[in-house]
């Protein structure tokens, strides 16, 4: 039995965790030889692949990011790309798949599977937690601890100062980091792209911290929009992703609130420091075990589903359940860290 | 309505965060006074109160231990102990209580509620994961996280040199601390209180790692013992607790690998540096989730019941279902984590 | 004897080390009393005290920020301040100062001792380490060590993805917060205020890396700026401090990046973070024992002077030597760092 | 030109970035070759080499350990030990070597020069920090940082509860960790080697904490020892280095602790996790300057020579120098702390 791997999609601490997982149990305990893919889907797709074997995962268990590497080729959308990808895995010798993404790495796999017989298995991965079939996704609890770290230390300077400190976070669809995070630092305007802000409660909240004199903490995902959309652009330009590209919604409302408040304000922007490095123990746990039951789906010839965290098992789902809708935070789960606002 | 508040036991990570999370509701939404109990029970017991406010509780949040203090003082096994809980408890306008603790804290909070009509609302709390009711219990992440970043530093010394190291981690009698961190540290061996150890296979395993020019990390949690468990007492003596006293089960087994195998071992013993310092990011966000819906339950009228979490929601339970039976690593989960074993 | 304490300017990691240090051997050694000045000069301009005894500077070692407060309030540029000052420290029965703060802090404290006789003690105290008096001015390790580690963390991104990333670090007027993480981080070019860049040197040493399949990373100090500075404005606006301010040198450097080499670049701007939270171990040795040998000056009645760090010792210079000029990087130390770039 | 390195004695953090910045401006400054010898002076005794270029650095910076392996061989104690030394330099085409290494290491590269004209450059060290030529050397601020971020999570239990808490870190016969860490940490009581310790003084500190209800922390370097050593020897075994083995130091205070005070005592000993994992950003600095360094010394011809730390500048000194006394703690500077102990 061959079984080939992939990562696709952006990078997230806990992948090489999976590789190995994969890979120790495969070999050690039913046997199996391994075939990376290099970059996602361009390895299949290009036939390009990496040697994967018990030395290979050797010491990547801490590491962040993915010895196989990464991209967001996606073969439906080439012209002869299903194709190509049947042709080369047959000319690998690969018997099963494993491809470990999101929702575009993913939905390839479940259009294989489901459209081409491709004996695929899913493990599921993004860093904003916004897949719905799993409780969590490895990666998620490693940025959430970066974010809380970096509120932290900012409360020092809260303590000391008369600022307003604007801290942007990943989030573009889903608030979950900038939820989990701002709740866990204690921070005192927690802003999703849920739900669109007001700028007038924003500033409300941040003028009534000064009089503790406690200088406000405002968490902003960078997807989070104010009520206003156009107020944003006038002032910078969004990008193909529909993403503020000049300055990030961080500076911007930085920049308002400045303007209103008349307080100096002050922007942290976490950018990719929040998925790369070492995962927390709890990523490496849940990783590791995706790891586990993935290959042990493949020797049960339980295709077409994705590992999936349940409370604290994991089990087997549909990989279609994964990517058909995302997961945003509930309003009521937003109303409770309400309490904590202004 | 006004609302006590104790924390009993050891101290964990996060008991502050859930005082914060029950105080900030509590008197915002709810509009309640609060008291705080000093020192776990012994507080109503001899009618030691603190104050208890939004301002005492700000910049507890990241804060480890616990501003009520803690013990281990039992008002059931005291002459006349009830009795002078419940005339605390008038005393000071008490309406409803929130006991914050482990096994012992809830038990008597249980008997309080069933036997006296005590209005209590429980919230569970112990560093060793090792209560059946809820999914984690807070201080359990933060503890693993700073057991697996003293694996992570150890590897450097274990690829450079050919010492044994052995690492003595929490868990008297559930091995979830080593568990979790063994497997997310990458552990060539754990040893867990749940199952008795066989030295010549732990031996067996650490000659295996040598041939790889890699030395072996062995995890043991500090309740684990040897098949022949008069092995240990010939070498050390156990004290009250059932605990080996002088040197630790860790030291014993640097010792008894040294012997066996001619290897050097190195020993080292985290101790209490395990459930000290700030909380992980997920135990603060569970912690105070564990304390708005704690206080959400007095409001209910919800008595005689403990906040537990079951998958990603704060449900309630019976106080007794925490307290009837203690949780501990399964055997197929322990059988999952021997592929990274040797 | 009564000591008077004041710290100002912008806050930095250590501040309450050397308030405890101070306050410690003071009382127990010497037997002062100690009287606290609020928020910087501010609190001897209008008799602003705070209770500065051993229980106040308990638990305070490890703790970013000062318990004192901080301020930028300038006595000598106001009607009648050096006045007021000297009043209100007689008033308050204040024998000798401690000031402890930077270029503006310690130019005060020159100019009272000088020319008016007070009894002054300087402490250095400078995130941005550009004092010239001083080896190390405690808060530097810190702020070197958080984005020594934000760097660490952008690595793995490097490693999987095709992006430029750039790390916006302190610095408005020396570099050797950039020069030291950037070393330390492993970055591939470290552009310092003292040195005007070559923005098509920086994309040069950008493409070269995409050659080995490893993403650059761009360490800047937020005062960098290209040999056109002029090409800054026309993208962006400067404050006052001549900062630029829309979007930061970080962002505007990025898009230069991107536009020039076709390459996606993202940014990470530290912030605040860098001089909030706990002092690493360093900072706080340095601290602390900057405090001990401050009042020991004040014993020694040595006034005027300011306590510095040479090699491993603690030693005594003029005030006036730390504010004369800047302590910027040295052209031939920053060609040293150039056997990493690109 | 060929330059050989090699590392050698204990790990300790910083040894992979001292030999990129060897490789980095070796290669592409001066052009050289290098030849990497296994495992210390093993390495040339047996002609044991490792390839070393730039890729093989790549990456290394970050890592603890060292890729060149390390060992305790001393040739000078081998029969014809010097000479196959010498031909295996020869063998290799060796024209100069870079021992990296404490006093053995340095002690066998003094003679190799002295006596036999070995074309040698030497970087000190040290994780104790007990070499006498510089103000330091790498790894050991690494190691004092870990240990403070153990005495921080400490002083939680400490708040909350009425235990003795000892904390055994490293040190055999220099106190510069425990005396670093514990100023760092605010540790009530610091014993070093340099210092003979009275038991009846350390109960007594241990006692006047518990009167301000905050719980005791001690910090006891490895090789302290009482003032009546025998009594360790009654409780104890030592092990040949002179290392009380059975139990440790630390476990050995804390009984004798709990004996006379009646108070409960938890150890906590760090070990080897003091000497792993990533080094500190100044450890890297230093250690990356050490490189860069000592190969221009080789460029220079300056043999003999071992680089330093004199303030902030990096020059060079005898080999003979780094090994002829131990530095250890200056009593007055061990008296400074005394300020802050019981």
């Amino acid at each position: 039995m061959r079984v080939g791997v992939l990562t696709g999609g952006g990078d997230c601490p806990g992948l090489n965790a999976v590789i190995r997982g994969i890979v120790r149990k495969g070999v050690q305990e039913y046997g199996y030889d391994f075939t990376g893919f290099r970059d996602g889907w361009r390895g299949p797709l290009e036939g390009d692949t990496v040697r994967l074997d018990i030395p290979t995962v050797r010491g990547i268990l801490p590491r962040g990011g993915t010895i196989l590497g990464s991209s967001r080729t996606n073969p439906l959308k080439i012209e002869g790309g299903v194709r190509r990808v049947q042709e080369n895995l047959a000319a690998e010798g690969v018997d099963a798949l494993i491809a470990i993404g999101g929702e575009d790495t993913l939905g390839v796999a479940a259009a294989l599977h489901r459209e081409h017989g491709v004996k695929v298995v899913g493990v599921p991965k993004t860093i904003d937690n916004d897949l719905s079939a799993t409780d969590y996704t490895f990666g998620f609890d490693t940025a959430v601890n970066i974010a809380t770290e970096a509120i932290d230390r900012l409360h020092t300077t809260a303590e000391s100062h008369m600022r307003v400190l604007v801290v942007e976070v990943m989030g573009r669809h889903a608030g979950w980091i900038a939820l989990h995070s701002g709740l866990a630092g204690g921070a005192n305007v927690i802003l999703i792209p849920e739900q669109r802000f007001d700028l007038d409660q924003v500033c409300a909240w941040v003028e009534s911290r000064f009089k503790i004199r406690y200088a406000p903490i405002v968490v902003v995902a960078e997807g989070a929009m104010p009520r206003d959309g156009d107020m944003v652009l006038k002032d910078g330009t969004l990008d193909s992703f529909g993403h503020v590209r000049l300055s990030g919604i961080g500076e911007w409302l930085a920049n308002q609130i400045e303007k209103r408040t008349g307080k100096e304000a002050r922007t942290t922007v976490l950018g990719h420091v929040q998925r790369g490095g070492t995962p927390s123990a709890f990523d490496r746990w849940l990783a590791t075990r995706f790891g586990l039951h993935a290959v042990e789906a493949v020797r049960d010839g339980d295709f077409g589903k994705m590992v999936a965290l349940r409370s604290t098992e994991i089990v087997r789902v549909p990989i279609g359940d994964a990517t058909a809708r995302i997961k945003t935070v509930d309003p009521s789960l937003y109303a409770e860290a309400g309490v904590f606002f202004g």
